[in-house]
């Protein structure tokens, strides 16, 4: 059995996103109004509108597919596919008019993730990955860095703030014996790695509408991207703890300073 | 005596915004060879061939002037009016890919700044702020936000590794007491300040040509910017301390913070 994906869920991922950022883009340094959360993180009218244009075609589209989506949760998550959809991952960004937030739309077929989008829609790039058609940046195929010694890798974490006490000094051990760590770009860092332009992405309390699209992408352009037992990243999250890397040599390194 | 920008010199600057912008396009992206400096900060080809540009603008059109820039030091640096130059801002943003490094320019008439300019040459967004001009970002004007409670503030710093041991514990008593800090971005932050997507802009180890075409930018939009004992910001960077902050009762705020 072909366990590629097949190529029409690609053009689908691709209206999604195309979907998505025209319902986005009229927002970004509009004045948004801004709501917080119960956990505190800010949503928005366009992180709500654009998962709603998402969901509307993906019921037109995929009717036997289920969704889970950051706005509006969980439906027929138990079926064999499954969309995991972030409108808008980076709000904060968003809301201070940093061109860096990410639409995140990833589709799993049995758990699995077998294509990602990251769509950044006011520069207008779009990383697509799915198995079996590699990994492209505006339909230009991308591939990760070659392998580069941990103490030369470029690294970067959305805040070092993320990570739960007990999470802490494994990350801190990893900022020292990395090169340079950079802060912010939450998903927007995993299109960065799969082109080759950053080594690591290691984040903490993500959610799977946050990692989910990102795997797909890294891993069709060449790179790993596990939890920090270098276990293949599931709808459970855990601690949320995540680690995306160029190679499977970096990857390695960098869980033995996680776990040492 | 007018005090103004005299107009002349918001054209010279647009100039060379846009040969700086036009020398380092090429290389975003590109695999740029990366040096590191005595100072281990990143320098690449493109910095020093964009600053080259622009000395070389200033010498046709401004031949009285001083220049101070990042990569190739001060000239004339007593003289009237004096240019400082970033050619790249946030170098490291540069090298890992993310279009949120900028030239800044900024033009000193006897010590202060009375003309900046922010420019992001791969979005292509410029801000120029010029006493007795406003401030523009792609000649719209802008202006800073409405006050804000300090517990309301959003801020941006570029990391907060950036403090040195002295400064650190100021600093987090301000992150504590804002609403959000986000991380990244470098002098692209003096943009957004100017154009009321955030509230505060808060640095430490800043050099000149760092902070210098913020000052303008900033202040002309509405906004304010001196270091963390309200002075205004000269060449003698001390610590290199810096806030820009959208008002003057939220730079009060602050400042009362940051002192306690």
């Amino acid at each position: 059995m072909n366990r590629d994906c097949p190529e029409e869920f690609l053009g689908i991922a691709n209206l999604l996103a195309d979907a998505s950022g025209a319902a986005i883009r009229p927002y970004f340094r509009s004045g948004v109004i801004i709501e917080d959360k119960p956990d505190e993180s800010p949503v928005t009218v366009a992180d709500k509108y654009a998962e709603q244009e998402i969901r509307q075609r993906l019921q037109k589209y995929c009717p036997d597919h289920g969704v889970v989506g950051e706005e509006f949760g969980a439906q027929d998550a138990g079926r064999s596919h499954v969309w995991v959809i972030d409108p808008i991952d980076g709000t904060r960004s968003f809301i201070c008019g940093v061109p860096t937030f990410t639409t995140l739309i990833a589709l799993l077929r049995e758990g699995e993730p077998i294509l990602g989008v990251i769509d950044q829609p006011v520069s207008g790039e779009r990383w697509l990955g799915a198995r079996g058609h590699g990994t492209t940046l505006n339909s230009k195929r991308v591939t990760t860095r070659a392998a580069v010694a941990l103490d030369q890798a470029a690294m970067y974490t959305t805040t070092p703030d993320m990570y739960e006490e007990i999470d802490a000094p494994a990350y801190n051990r990893l900022r020292s014996a990395v090169h340079a760590t950079r802060f912010g770009l939450d998903g927007y860092a995993g299109g960065l790695l799969a082109s080759g332009l950053i080594d690591l992405h290691v984040e903490g309390a993500m959610q799977p509408w946050d990692y989910m699209a990102l795997v797909p992408v890294i891993e069709n352009a060449g790179g790993i991207m596990t939890d920090w037992q270098g276990r293949g990243l599931t709808l459970d999250t855990g601690r949320g703890l995540t680690i995306g890397a160029s190679c499977p040599e970096l990857h390695e390194a960098a869980l033995f300073v996680l776990s040492c």
